[in-house]
């Protein structure tokens, strides 16, 4: 019996999203790879900054020269001229002797750290007091200390911040390789459901899902496609499926919330070319009528019609797909620490993803459960984070302490 | 003396950073509208779903004819027909009658209920035996259970998750009013610095601040223009800025990190038209040579030209501005707590942010503070988090639990 749901766990499932392929390497330009996810590990090409830099305004010297000086026993260098900024000094310094140099310059030959202008005083002529003593390397960026030339410093799979993106100019990266976006086609289904631009007649509703779930596709780096809105209707739905998969990468199939319709899911998605079945349900709540597929190297997914469990099921397994194809790395769960306000039951064997919403109380934060059927999608714009009921457990207690999952 | 930095608290700068007005309004279509701030609080037009849904498949009836049914003693209905999906019945339900529906489905007139399929049994002919008792409303979507007409949904200011995009779709909203995007445009100086795309020669660095900084600030919403690389020449500087005021709605000046730049970057601003000097240093670290100022309604930046400094005060300072043009309510920050790894030294009457690495324990999260110079990109780089030493601390201790906000 086909319909019969051997559900999954959350793990399992996330494993089987695991098992799809990368998407290919392409070049994007330095400034279009914020947020892209890195092709290969990256080293340095080149030491950075490339040369010794002053980090502060003052005196270029050799450490020895100024040993020992103080307010009242200064050290008397000659100064034998400016360091330029954005060019090499043409002089070197000779012992007892000194240049002016600004934040950002390079240290002449022969010097070896930098007195700050505070410490020096002139003295006649080109003679200068410095009243302060210095190691080597005070107030120096050495030539490699940012990156010293062939030293890893990015790992394939990392996602591109503002300051990557910032390390990659440093080190003259222009063309950046990351991975390819996902290509996701969007198919929604349900006889009651109208496309959103249209007055819905007594029975029928507005089209959720194709908008939200394509929010978070591009939100998690994907390029869209909004493959139809078609009746439940076998061969239409086949054949819409077939088309989007000479373009897509993942074709989502959402709705079809009658029973009949998780059937029929399954039906399609085995009738696509190298087809195979993954998943068939999972243990979560909510989204339990989760089904995972392949048509070769194209991720078949069909989502809950709940507009709730759709967009929950998507956050859980969806985003990590799409992670999984651009090969980014395991990012660090944003959230916070909360006490939970009401205790809510759960049952063995399921991961329950429990709506809720966030204040600020004298203790920190307070997580107060959502109560609001699946089907609707105002509960899951009330909440402001998802709290994890985990598999083994039958629930989670009032005034428990929770990590609450960021809905950003 | 203008170089004086008179320094403003963090929370100073804040304040004056909301004395700028929030941008106009415009309107997106739903689908360019996830991640923009609303502009007008948002009311229901409608009911949602508008009707009485079925959330399973099932016999709607009149909860009265099914008081007390169960297994050894069923109620026996009349079977008036099927209730289509996607169309209001074209029947309604009388006493003793029933009628098959299915999830989704809209409830004939006189229903008030549902008996899930599981508690049904064919009794020959249209009867039909129901042995479960039900409560009006049991298993019903009501007609304005999602939302109910006029009811505020959204208030102005909300950022636009998925899930508010799904909530604006089902109730067709395909217009949708957000704040206009603010537009960026950015300077970077420094006779030093020359093109990312360019090898530098000796005493040359390559600009890393247009490009880090730009990737902040599409990340925060904006448009953003790169307005140009200029060595640290008034003239050549003002007229930069002045051109820019004709199409941003902010300036941003990073570099010039010599002491006398600090001064140019005030005088330049100060000549620009109704100009008004906000700030001058804030006290903060990195980022102290922080400057604000506006032109007008234009807000006039100036960041430090050390790459991380500059990156930390943008996130600081320019990431709440970008949101407050936006009209956005304030975020949640996302992090994580953690225990630092080591103590951590502070100035009292400064905010710290710390730049820390996060790794798994088994008591959950340590944060082990970065230790590199301000001027170096790849501390920032290393770098998961940021931890906040606050204005009344003269540090933080080892072992210390302390929130890591994610740089994501």
């Amino acid at each position: 019996m086909k319909s019969f749901l051997t559900l999954k766990s959350v793990d399992e499932v996330l494993s089987l999203v695991r098992t799809f392929e990368p998407l290919a390497e392409e070049i994007v330009p330095l400034d279009a790879c914020a947020g892209r996810y890195l092709a290969r590990d990256w080293s340095a090409p080149e030491n950075l900054p490339g040369f010794d830099r002053s980090t502060v305004d003052g005196y270029a010297v050799r450490a020895r020269d100024v040993f020992g000086a103080q307010e009242g026993s200064p050290a008397l260098l000659e100064c034998v001229g400016e360091c330029p900024m954005g060019r090499a000094p043409e002089f070197s310094l000779a012992s007892g002797q000194t240049a002016r140099i600004f934040t950002g310059g390079m240290l002449p030959e022969g010097a070896d750290c930098v007195v700050m202008v505070e410490y020096s005083r002139p003295a006649g002529g080109n003679l200068v007091e410095l009243i302060r003593t210095q190691a080597p390397g005070d107030h120096v960026l050495e030539r490699d200390e940012d990156a010293a030339e062939g030293c890893a410093l990015l790992p394939a799979g990392r996602r591109l911040r503002p300051q990557e993106v910032g390390l990659l100019a440093a080190l003259g990266q222009t063309d950046v390789p990351v991975r390819r976006r996902p290509r996701v086609a969007i198919v929604s289904t349900g006889d009651e459901v109208v496309p959103t631009e249209r007055k819905p007649l007594p029975g029928q509703v507005r089209d959720v899902n194709s908008h939200s779930l394509a929010a978070l596709c591009a939100a998690a780096g994907a390029q869209v496609r909004m493959a139809g809105l078609v009746r439940d209707d076998m061969a239409k739905l086949e054949a819409t499926v077939r088309d989007a998969l000479g373009w897509a990468d993942v074709v989502l199939l959402s709705g079809g919330s009658s029973a009949g319709m998780r059937d029929h899911t399954v039906d399609i998605f085995l009738s696509m070319p190298e087809s195979e079945l993954l998943a068939h349900g999972a243990a979560i709540s909510p989204g339990k009528p989760f089904i995972l597929a392949r048509s070769g190297g194209v991720c078949l997914m069909g989502l809950p019609g709940h507009v709730s469990s759709a967009l929950v099921c998507a956050r859980v397994f969806l985003a990590p797909l799409l992670r999984h194809l651009q090969g980014g790395e395991e990012p660090v769960t944003p959230g916070v620490r909360a006490v939970l306000a009401r205790a809510v039951a759960s049952a063995q064997g399921r991961r329950d993803f429990i709506r809720v919403r966030l204040a600020r109380s004298e203790q920190g934060w307070v997580a107060d459960p959502v109560t609001a059927p699946s089907g609707l999608i105002s509960g899951l714009v009330t909440a402001d984070a998802l709290v994890v009921c985990p598999e083994n457990s039958e629930g989670l207690y009032a005034g428990q302490e929770v990590f609450a999952e960021l809905l950003q």
